[in-house]
């Protein structure tokens, strides 16, 4: 048995264990584990974690909007941002234009997505649930391996009803899909902004004030119960709060299958950031909005409870120069024509790190199921994706535990120009990433051939907690 | 890099992941895995499941009777036992004679543990925590690696009143010592047990009836409000009840450091059991007694939320020809006379599997968390014993996930006379045990040699769940 | 002091008291309450209780449907039927035509209810909350003593959506009016509908298969998340399961001012009743559908815990002869197409004496509170009607708390031909009743002048449970 | 029918309802509640509140130390505290000396209680369950109109441990007398205690240091548990922290009948008033301790939500010159030897009226059920005492709800020569009491002969909420 490539000397962490041994690769998965082992190639990674690499479940890349504009990062900026943070899988989001077929708008998202370095798969978002979509083009979707609809609740012309999210739900279900779903109430945020910019009250901040907890709350609440009546496998996005979670606790208490993810911004970021002076606010403007330290304290409960169970980066970015801070915003430019989203692809990894390892509120084993294995599991990525086994894809981070930072834009290697997170100290960083066996970056360069992520076809979505039905059907 | 045996073709489930690969062993311990490995000797593990040999947390072996009695399980047949079940680890208890020193008595349990097959530490039950016990015994008995202690809420002459209990959790917390708690409200059973007899209820059914749910609810409550008084982590024992496990995760909930355990009894058998006639009712009472079906329906609920994390099997044997059945229980042989406990070390991994992983409540990582990391993490034994990795214990238990197969006394190796268990249906079992490299047990012939058991020094206790403490102090 | 009429010598129950004395009436109200009163008439009511007069706070009479048609049940034979039941006052409702002003429609209910015996008042139905309804229209409504808003959440063309419900909350919260919401998910219901008549499923129970609980919890919470936005109390109507009632609870908890009502159809019949042979299920057809036992069971405890604080009858009635049981219901008549709503003005006393006082579910007080005071006090008609004391209205009902009788159809007065009670044993009724002082029923003898009935302009809602804010304003 | 006494034109307030009109007495007695009323004498009470006398059910009066001492607050003196601050019927104690017989030391008690000017009854406290005591004393004594016993779970030398208090539990079931207990846990007391003298916390501060709220949940949750066992209703005494209301709710919900009361202590004061410079923090210790602003808003909670149901003063005076103050605190005299206990009778319905109704915590209703309605039902005195009705006694209050005032110990009439509640300004207060028909105070006069007061043998216990069975046995 000839290995390509040994990882040496490293402690290697999975979602329930920790042990120092080396990590031998023949081409692009990992052969074994073990002592002493010898290749052709050696990386020395003595005093360094080595971690499955991340799976970011939630992020916009290369998006067109229904404007006919398209997202400003694209698939090659998006590989480099995220092997510098230490992620090598991204989902992505496909999204249906309303009032057409999917198909064509899928094929432009394959072609752009054909220059990715990193691998990749879809979220299909459903905007149009016509009977030709549901007949038609879901099954062949799903036979393509995008196993993943997304529905958001609320945004025109996104937005489903509830009538149209029953569809989406049923076909899933028959598809035996899962679907991942915005939560927030639409009537009730346009009922709260018209009567804030009535009010004159215009600012970016009031951007969180129109979608206030109860908002998320509800929707959640009602997302749930409707695929309770469906049995429809659903998660939610985005959690922003632990007053949201604890619905979802709820839910799952009385064995309804949901899952639910949060984001660093909503442990790390909150609303009256968005107060900052002049167009600044609007670095921080996305959906949910973050809150308030009790909420980050809350949703940190959360996660140890296993209530929330992914932590994604929902990257969205919108360059200030370029959208978010062109506005001179006030009464003549409120926030609600800010776009709304933050970038967070490379961030995701050291904030967590930062905020959850070594503040003490997640030990290593969940930093790992957190960004990576549950993501995996989830989306029918595992076990080729989200752990260190033999037989896995070699997509290894070696982390620095102990390495101090300082976050800087211009080392996130994405297309967008800020941060909200510029010059917040971490401790912890990807000093080296591979990619099935191949070293993608080494100490802050990327060096990964444009096209040289796969789309993945995923399998069928898997369960994260114990639940009784063994993940990706082994024991049949 | 020469192998001693390599297991071959199997699938190996941690208690996170799940892959097929062949697991290299030089020496006691497991040194890779990987595909294509070669040793000097190779098991063929083709369509079975490759599991850490199961960690018992919870035994009485040889155990010394306050009325000078000792327990019929000696170290010998308990070993046999256990590799026949497929548990390879065995924590038993050193019971201290109130009034009397710890140490002598201890070097007792030492002595006839020496004759062990199996790997094994002490729990130490503490009965009469005097200041030199406080002071003198129990820091030399951690430093020795027994770093539990086991407190009885309940059963003269063992149990604490809640000053002697202060006493034990204070005693724990300066020396870095866990404390699990047999909780039982003794003054109430007292009370519900005159009343009993009195009416002439004497027969081994009415055991349950002295000592109904509210009874260990009240002394858990009890106990874990203690602890937090100390700030000392707890471990509760044998939970019988969804009440009582609801207690519990209401603890958990509010950052109490407390776990729990319960053991395949709760989830098996019923107080209906007692009621069998003549003295056959006296095999199945134990304490706490087993409930019903809704109780059992409950706990797979608690053990999916991760509110019970550790199966134990509580295996406290009393021969029927010895003891259990030797009166002819009635009015002139009440149940107070019968001796509590009933075996169970062989059966816990197969009547789990089959009630457990077959049946659909919880997947094979729940199964291998469940019966052995979480126990080696919480009693301080991990990562040597509790999982497989590069660098742990090779003890192996090969699991034919499809063997069906009916339980009899027969085959389980024990010194006791008879089973709660027999005639049962399983499925899944144990085919061949690996005890650090050697093989101890295949195809229900167990070969190991009197005494090749070694004493398992112990470290700190570790956490479970994700707590932002990582266990065993990695970080630091 | 002259009185005209003394009740003598009933033992006078109130929401919180029960004391044996007579009651002095003078005029149309209560001028004394003492012993050894003397009056122009007396009305012996040794062994009887008195009770304040039944206050129904949710009855459907005269109602005009979208299609035109108009209920069976008019103002003369409620009125009948009220008197029989010991109930003195209604409040009805007066629908909106969607697409036209309320006043017209108005003007028509207020002419019909002239006819009325019973004291009477409106709930508005708002069904197109325009703006020259909201600023217009509600606040003369509002202004003339109707200060409650009713929201349908489903059925069409009453419903309204999301944006139109906080409209009505908004416009609700300016003047001071109370909101009370018919709580189901149209679009769940219309999804489940579909199913069920494509699979063939069209007899009377499948209208309790289109609804089920989760429909009805969703809706709930919905209402409340959004009256919480808007900080608007509102009345949940007719709730017919625990885990509704589990919703309203939580809200309460946490400061929202929200109450909530359920019928004595939630606490007496099955979804079962529907599936009686023939035509006969459609009998028991109402929204949301009645439950099953355990559902019974459970909202006792939540009426004794306080979250449901009235109970109304939804009187409803459809006759069997001309609309629910005159299509042969089947595939050419599906349950879609059968009225929906049952008949209970009459009943609601004697059924819930018999199941609820009878059966030691509640006790006289609360039996007081349920069927009058609270709903008196919601509705602003508080102290005039729903209580015995000095001043207050001499509405009384002089009870027989151990009178057995059986329901039938021909003793209820009302106008419609059947009662889904039919048969049924109940234990106590009203002897006699009186309104304003005139006897209006004695011993099942109903004379009353057309017309007597006076409509009721109510003041603002009053809380019932302790809140701090005294109720209808004392302390200020 | 003559009156001897009218109340005219005042504001009647009972446990549920509020109407202005005139209260005729006769002898000593309510005979009628009406317009117009004409009696030998009048009082005017035009622009106030006529409520029921106060009930108080938790006073210490002339106890019996074990010490042999005896408390200073006479029932004289208190019965002029009582009369001032509104309250007419006081419950005191009657304590076992342990070891002893209870006739004899109740035979001292009723001697002396025989000077009182208030009515009154007992709780007969047991601290030595006795098979004499529990099979020949308290028969007698539950005969004689004692109907509750008390246990104290904590403090040498009153309290009982498990076994005795089961024994207390069995008994009261038998006798049907209800059981009110102090609950805190002994040992963990002593244990803290211990330590924080060791370390040399010694100043009055440290009491509360010495019992945390764990410490007294704990114990409530034992007692409940322990109730719940023998199915014996109970009372929980000054329930301080809503985590232990947390615990009684829970129990209240699955069926438990367990009542429990708070303190104005509880509602007003902090811990931190113990650290006041000297010996002034001395005033303030009672228990358990108060605690801090978050546990008082949750208090509030609990009243409105019903789980506390009764306000009692637990009056417990030691003067400061001739106790609380007289030792220089500190190593030398520690906490520990300071007299737990503060004086409440006379502040108890000013403090409640201005904290409770003035700040809009509850409203009228609920501070007569707090302060009168309810002790009355539970104490077995309804309907003579705690409501306004015909047939009640003639006990009432004439309450300014304007009244502007400062609370001085110079005007509370107890013997105490301190009052924790000095300087602070109260909204609202008595300006005349009657007991029985007499006016016993008027404008902080009292005219009200020693010994007028009347022993209250007491009926069966009552239940305050819904529970289907009625109180006092009215339907059977």
């Amino acid at each position: 048995m000839e290995l390509d490539l040994v990882i040496c000397g490293g402690t290697v962490v999975t979602g329930s264990d920790m042990f120092r041994c080396d990590v031998g690769i023949r081409g692009e998965r990992i052969a074994c584990l073990g002592d002493g082992l010898r290749g052709k190639r050696q990386v020395d990674a003595e005093g360094l974690l080595v971690l499955p690499g991340g799976v970011d479940g939630h992020c916009h890349i290369e998006q067109l909007e229904p404007d006919g504009s398209i997202h400003e990062e694209t698939f090659e900026t998006a590989s480099r941002s995220g092997f510098l943070g230490g992620t090598t899988t991204a989902i992505c989001f496909a999204a249906q234009f309303k009032g057409a077929p999917i198909g064509p708008t899928l094929d432009r998202y394959r072609a752009m997505a054909a220059r990715s370095a990193m691998d990749y798969s879809f979220h299909q978002i459903i905007t149009d649930p016509t009977d030709r979509v549901i007949e038609q083009e879901l099954p062949q979707i799903v036979a393509s391996g995008i196993r993943s609809f997304k529905a958001f609740l609320t945004y025109d012309p996104l937005r489903l009803d509830d009538a149209q999210f029953l569809r989406v739900l049923a076909a899933a279900r028959k598809l035996g899909a899962l679907v991942s779903v915005h939560c927030e109430n639409y009537d009730a945020i346009a009922w709260r902004t018209e009567m804030l910019l009535a009010a004159g009250l215009s600012a970016p901040l009031y951007h969180a004030w129109s979608r206030p907890v109860v908002v998320e709350r509800e929707a959640t609440y009602r997302a749930i119960a409707l695929a309770e009546l469906v049995d429809q496998p659903i998660q939610i996005f985005h959690v922003s709060s632990p007053e949201v979670a604890a619905e979802i606790a709820r839910a799952q208490r009385r064995g309804v299958k949901v899952w639910a993810e949060t984001c660093p911004q909503y442990l790390t970021l909150d609303a009256s950031d968005m107060d900052r002076p002049g167009a600044e606010g609007a670095k921080f403007i996305c959906s949910p909005s973050p809150r308030d330290s009790l909420a980050r304290a809350g949703l940190w409960e959360d996660i140890r409870a296993g209530t929330l169970d992914i932590i994604s980066s929902d990257h969205c970015g919108y360059s200030f120069a370029g959208g978010k801070g062109k506005l001179v915003h006030g009464a003549d430019a409120p926030f609600t024509r800010i776009p709304n989203g933050i970038p967070g692809l490379a961030t995701r990894l050291p904030l967590l790190f930062t905020e959850g390892v070594v503040a003490g509120h997640i030990d290593l084993n969940a930093f790992v199921r957190l960004t990576a294995t549950n993501a995996a599991r989830l989306f029918g990525l595992y076990p080729a994706k989200g752990t260190i086994a033999p037989g896995s894809d070699a997509d290894l981070v070696l982390w620095d535990p102990a390495a101090e930072g300082v976050i800087t834009n211009a080392a996130l290697g994405h297309a967008i120009d800020y941060t909200p997170y510029e010059g917040r100290r971490t401790i912890g960083k990807a000093v080296m990433t591979f990619s099935r066996g191949e070293m993608v970056m080494e100490s802050g360069i990327v060096r990964a051939a444009s096209g040289r992520g796969r789309f993945l076809a995923r399998g069928p979505y898997g369960f994260i907690k114990p639940t009784g039905q063994t993940p990706n059907g082994f024991m049949a």
